[in-house]
């Protein structure tokens, strides 16, 4: 593949807090798919670029009505979980994962299910601009590997993690690892294995994936410590995700979720602590010091964390953050819908709910714009990963997604005569459903 | 018209709190779209009247993956804010009526700015399925009568109010009515011109509308519940949404906002009251011996209302309630999305937010479900409006939508071996979006 370029109305997020619009830049990718310049009109070198690529029939104009995005990041989300989202969600955490969650899991055993499923989750998420995805699979890792098949061919940048879980009073007798030993010698090869599948391209990495504390024994977690040292992967599980989480941890080892897991080695740069709602100020010393990262999943806590993840302390200390789905705890596979649900649930998290209350309802200045959780779904998602992804940026992947206002079943309305840009903005991240993403490219590949 | 019939799989919620599914059914529908019966294959009628149809050509027959539902009831939308949809939403109410909201709604009184916005508004609404509207339009008597005209003409069940607002101090000096008398006057034409735009059809209805209690003086309210007492219309406005609306109108008249209502002959069987987050248990027995209703609007609450409204507490106490997706305080156009948020939010209302309080965080057992939301956003808002929509019963309008969950852009994944009845409603409240809604009918009429 030779270099090639693109002219086209963008928007995305270099700073935390604020936004970037350049109207008709001029982006220069190479043949791997990464970005080599980012122009502005009024740039000294802009017309050439525009022209040499015109000449080469490399140039890729968008309409007006067109905006260029930086691909979503989703930071997590439940693969084998996508054929019960949006069911069950009455549930209290522990009856929904014993009586949806791991029979439906265990079921990907069965790898004609997960060519059933697998396929059709990963076409969604890219249709829904998901460029990035950061995947629980399951404890089997037959299908787990799959996973990280079927997200290289059709071009999705993955993490790909099988679930570790041995501890036998904690997971059901259908769905445990026969030993610590053997969970440790699994995640061991499907290391290698996902690192095999993908020795080329950078685009799908093995993920060390713990499911979180009550399903693990200690010398599991300690295990796995040993091949994330060795391997120098990423990095998935749960943190203190509902009062039972965080009160199993505590009784069972005096101490946070955040204390064990960097005890055990699974706290680096390259760790993604998901939901992460009861953590105390030391805890996020600690992973502001480790560089570790947070999956922010505001309509699955709404269900399922007991309360509001602290997400305006987590911006302000500048802690890594991004995204999830958390599929299928949230229901929705759309990261621009937890965009939205994010300042949502920052604002309802700020005014309180409860009625019979007049002083202090709530927590005063915690509320998140949406160009905070426009940053969010894009550049902290790709800072969470350590990935160069998120922003359009030389040396950054050329992952990215079109907003056609104008395209059939498009709901954003834009009027030019009465939106700015910020305005636009907003309403890309309120009201991008599918139909309105007419074009996403990962690593320069277009995969919708 | 003749009378036709349909065979569908059919959800409807005759009884709050649970559902009906019929596999299917067949429904017939006289030459006035009014419902005749609905029959199940086990009942005696049933294979008659499907040959008659059959044989009559006025048989439509759903595929499998088809579900007929009721028509969706929006108990509160403002039609002039569809361009602002989306935007804004970082404001305090007062500041975001002032800087947004009250230029854009006097920009009607430009009858060819309201041609470019309301058949727009009005299709989209339609085509996410919402068969009956109540709207606010503006101050405004032209473009709101012309708002009721487009309703008209595209079938939509629509309840329209031309707003009355009147008092000086609290309204900008560009968008208020010259005089008490002048609006008084104003509104009576209105109602009579819209009864005129609908005289036979029963499609189109005039609605008495101040707009909440401090945009009004007495006069206006006494006023107009005069004229709601002779016309026996409609009405609507806002009722103690916020903390400050609450108090303004405690420290104006050292009553309640459903109190100064009730004695200006405002609170009627046919009246809704949006949002009514802060009622007290007196306002809530006034509300109910008058059956008054309530338009639940959870997604505008989470921005704008300081508060969570006690929809479980209503429910229980078996008040009239619907779901608005109140345009644009809320950004969402779809009463579907509404009754996902109904859910979310009562639960974040139950569990609570604040993670330094570790005792009583939320509010226990106040959750509400699935399936009580779905009966929200179709039969409780026909019974708040007091009309005969919602439900599938002979006498009642065939006011209906189709989910077809194989329809291209769908996101409604039916998986027949793994999903039960109640999963397939679930799924369909959470992911329906607008491709999904494949047909649309009011009164028999198609109109999508």
């Amino acid at each position: 593949m030779t270099n090639q370029a693109f002219v086209a109305n963008l928007y995305h997020a270099p700073i935390k807090g604020t936004f970037d619009y350049i109207e008709q830049a001029c982006i220069e990718i190479d043949g791997l798919g990464m970005i080599t310049q980012v122009l502005s009109p009024n740039h000294s070198d802009y017309t050439q670029l525009v022209e040499q690529h015109e000449n080469n029939s490399s140039l890729t104009r968008l309409a007006d009505h067109q905006y260029l995005l930086p691909g979503l990041v989703d930071l997590h989300t439940h693969a084998p979980q996508w054929p019960q989202a949006g069911k069950g969600l009455d549930l209290p955490l522990h009856d929904w994962l014993n009586q949806y969650t791991f029979p439906l899991e265990s079921s990907y055993s069965d790898l004609t299910f997960a060519a059933r499923i697998y396929p059709e989750l990963v076409d969604t998420l890219l249709a829904h601009g998901t460029t990035t995805a950061m995947y629980f699979a399951t404890i089997d890792s037959a299908p787990s590997e799959y996973l990280a098949r079927v997200c290289k061919e059709k071009g999705q940048r993955a993490l790909v993690g099988k679930i570790s879980m041995d501890e036998k009073s904690m997971c059901p007798d259908y769905y445990v690892e026969s030993s610590t030993q053997q969970a440790l010698s699994d995640a061991e090869a499907f290391i290698q294995n996902v690192n095999e599948i993908d020795a080329q391209q950078g685009l799908v990495y093995p993920v060390v994936t713990p499911r979180f504390v009550p399903t693990s024994t200690k010398a599991l977690l300690e295990g796995l410590g040993k091949l994330v040292s060795h391997y120098q992967c990423h990095v998935q599980t749960h943190a203190s995700e509902s009062d039972w989480a965080r009160d199993f941890t505590e009784q069972a080892y005096q101490k946070t979720d955040v204390e064990l897991y960097n005890e055990t080695g699974l706290l680096t740069r390259k760790t993604v602590l998901a939901h992460s709602i009861f953590l105390s100020e030391s805890d996020k010393e600690t992973i502001k010091s480790v560089g570790a990262g947070i999956a922010h999943c505001p309509l699955s806590n709404m269900y399922f964390a007991d309360a509001a993840f602290p997400l305006r302390e987590a911006l302000d200390k500048d802690l890594h953050v991004g995204l999830g789905s958390d599929l299928s705890g949230g229901p929705l596979p759309s990261i621009f819908h937890a965009a939205l649900d994010a300042v949502s649930h920052s604002r309802v998290r700020e005014a309180g709910t409860n009625t019979h209350i007049m002083e202090q309802r709530g927590e005063a200045n915690t509320r998140v714009s949406f160009v905070e959780a426009f940053w969010l779904a894009t550049h902290g998602g790709g800072l969470t990963l350590d990935l160069p992804v998120g922003v359009f940026k030389p040396g950054y992947c050329f992952d990215a997604l079109v907003v056609d206002s104008n395209t059939q079943g498009s709901q954003v309305r834009v009027y030019d005569d009465l939106d700015s840009e910020q305005d636009i903005l907003e309403k890309i991240i309120v009201h991008t459903t599918e139909p309105a993403i007419s074009s996403v490219w990962v690593n320069g590949r277009k995969v919708k």
